[in-house]
């Protein structure tokens, strides 16, 4: 038997003629960890999830896209349990070896005689590739989001393939994402349920497109069991892992901001010198999902007074006015509670309209820092999100 | 001595033959009081309008727009003296005795070669409408915001005049809003100070555009000393004065709704059965500032997945979430868990065309509730705001 992920992507019939599934086959000596959603609508096929990686290490992960299941109540929950038994009859394995996983609008139920024939007649091959799975999972996404990167730890060569989804609803905990990831080395438990979580904290959840959290998101690590010589309890050897695999996840969550609908710009906001981690993150993301400072950003408008507005609403915040300085793209534009001396708004307007902006905003009053990426707010945003359903 | 408030407007230079100022004159037997924004870089005018209606009873009160001399630094402080100062020495009181009130553009200096010329060449005649005064106080507004209206308390005839501004970066504490008004009574500044807190926090306080708090929000309200003979001090002419001014200034608040920046629609959003009144407010403010609904509301999509999925985001509000009932406009959407038997997306998608869309969430943990007026999330504001300052 094989010890890398198997793939088969499919039309289970929720797409007209659009391949909408895809089914991973893990290994057996693979472990898996998963990181799902806050919200407390989580989705059915959440709920199965959860509860079936406790029972058992996972078999077989199947997704879908185009329906959520999600506030889909007892029928939905019955659904979800359908789906697995099915693949769980198909591959001859325990049906809470299943994982399961939904995307798409919420409140619908999925159409369960297509999926029961669909998933019945086709013949599995497992052929199917990383790329094609990625194309599988898109809903609004504009572009597929996949990453196949391979490095050295002790002269030996590791491979980590990663899908992604992600384009609306995206904020932490986690977005209205999923995603995929192996790694062909050999991790116990502990290590694998350490590693996804430092990973998704500087990556997944790093990023917002319009402060949303959505009832799917879930994000999927396994190490194949393949490369066993190499020993992640050694710190250095992990170590390296985890920073490979947070860069790489990282450029994941990257795709997603430039996908974030209707995104023109990726926008970076870095906090500087708060009191703490958690005053750092609440700066950053009420600066990243001020609608005032999306829509500046979109038309490279060098309006810093809406940073400094938002900034001065934050009442919970620790930090004196008259201390705070701003830079846009390196620029210093705001300094002692004034514009900058050094602020030219033409020089700033031409350098927004760049497709990177970076946004560094020290506070001053303390040593914490926290980054996050958003996207800008335009047009098209308003468009895609004003008819998603009809 | 007249004892209503008096009224001009004028030009002062901020803005290219466009009347950008009014000057109000108030009674000497009037008492004022004021809400001033809770943002931390509250304008220089507001700050200097806390500290003199604290020292004196105010006479005299100068609006600018165009301009909100915020984050000016000592250059803005020392302005915003200087205008006091002008209007000082032309009327011949202490400088004290003048409110200044700022609104437009953060950051910029205001013209003073050029205000000081105007104020001092300018021949005041005071003659000027409460309308005239609306429309002078205008920066994104697309029309302007003013209400007259009388009612009989212990059968004598009490009038309010009131004008308010804002249509952007509208959230409570306040908004990015001014409002004048005056009642033509006689209250004790005991009085007056609750009234405009109860007052303020059903109208102007229960609205949001865009989630954003400015650094200029002010209310102002002025009792101009007539109808001495009315007792206020009796609970039932309180009530009753009470009553008319919320209903009124309920108006001008859902004026601004309209005129929220690119507003095709008013939402009500109303929480009913919460645990407690802090939480009914923040569902109810989470609710009304994502980007998901506004723009659902815009476009009459009737995913009413946006709104269960926001309100499972908010982990610190105390609900089952099995509990909760939503209705819009009326019709049950989503009971149980799960999209009611009886919604027809159709039937919704329908009357969500309407102009004004009522939300009511209940969440059967409680009897608290709040109600608040939010505007949709169009085009026209992402290109309103996109081409701000350039």
């Amino acid at each position: 038997m094989s010890e890398k992920v198997l793939i088969e992507t499919l039309n289970m019939g929720i797409k007209n003629n659009h391949i909408d599934a895809v089914c991973f086959k893990i290994p057996t000596s693979a472990k898996t960890a998963m990181i799902t959603t806050k919200n407390r609508y989580a989705a059915a096929p959440v709920i199965l999830s959860r509860k079936n990686i406790l029972e058992s290490q996972p078999r077989y992960i199947l997704v879908n896209s185009g329906n959520a299941n999600a506030c889909t109540g007892k029928i939905g929950s019955s659904n979800s349990l359908k789906c697995t038994n099915l693949i769980s009859q198909k591959f001859n394995c325990k049906s809470s070896e299943v994982l399961l996983f939904s995307t798409g609008i919420i409140g619908r139920q999925l159409p369960m005689d297509k999926i029961e024939k669909k998933l019945n007649s086709h013949k599995f091959s497992f052929k199917s590739s990383w790329k094609s799975a990625s194309k599988a999972i898109m809903t609004t996404d504009k572009f597929n989001k996949c990453i196949s990167r391979s490095f050295l730890i002790n002269r030996k060569k590791i491979t980590i393939n990663a899908i992604c989804k992600g384009a609306g609803m995206i904020e932490p905990n986690m977005a209205t994402m999923l995603a995929f990831i192996s790694i062909d080395v050999n991790l116990n438990k502990r290590l694998l349920n350490k590693l996804i979580k430092e990973v998704n904290d500087t990556s997944f959840n790093a990023i917002s497109v319009d402060g949303e959290m959505s009832t799917n998101d879930s994000v999927i690590l396994i190490s194949t069991g393949e490369n066993k010589k190499t020993d992640f309890n050694i710190s250095s050897n992990y170590k390296k892992l985890s920073y490979e695999l947070s860069f790489l996840c990282q450029d994941l969550a990257k795709m997603i901001i430039k996908d974030g609908e209707g995104s023109t710009k990726v926008i970076t906001i870095n906090v500087h010198a708060s009191k703490n981690n958690a005053q750092a993150r609440s700066v950053a993301y009420s600066l990243a999902n001020s609608n005032l400072i999306k829509t500046a950003m979109f038309g490279a408008d060098p309006n810093w007074g809406r940073i400094i507005a938002k900034l001065g609403s934050l009442n919970h915040i620790d930090y004196k006015p008259e201390k705070v300085d701003l830079h846009i793209n390196k620029m210093l534009i705001f300094t002692g509670g004034i514009q900058s001396n050094k602020c030219n708004l033409k020089s700033l307007n031409k350098s927004m309209k760049k497709n990177e902006i970076v946004v560094d905003i020290s506070l001053n009053s303390g040593s914490s820092s926290h980054s996050i990426l958003t996207s800008d707010l335009s047009h098209e945003y308003v468009h895609i999100n004003s008819a998603y359903t009809t």
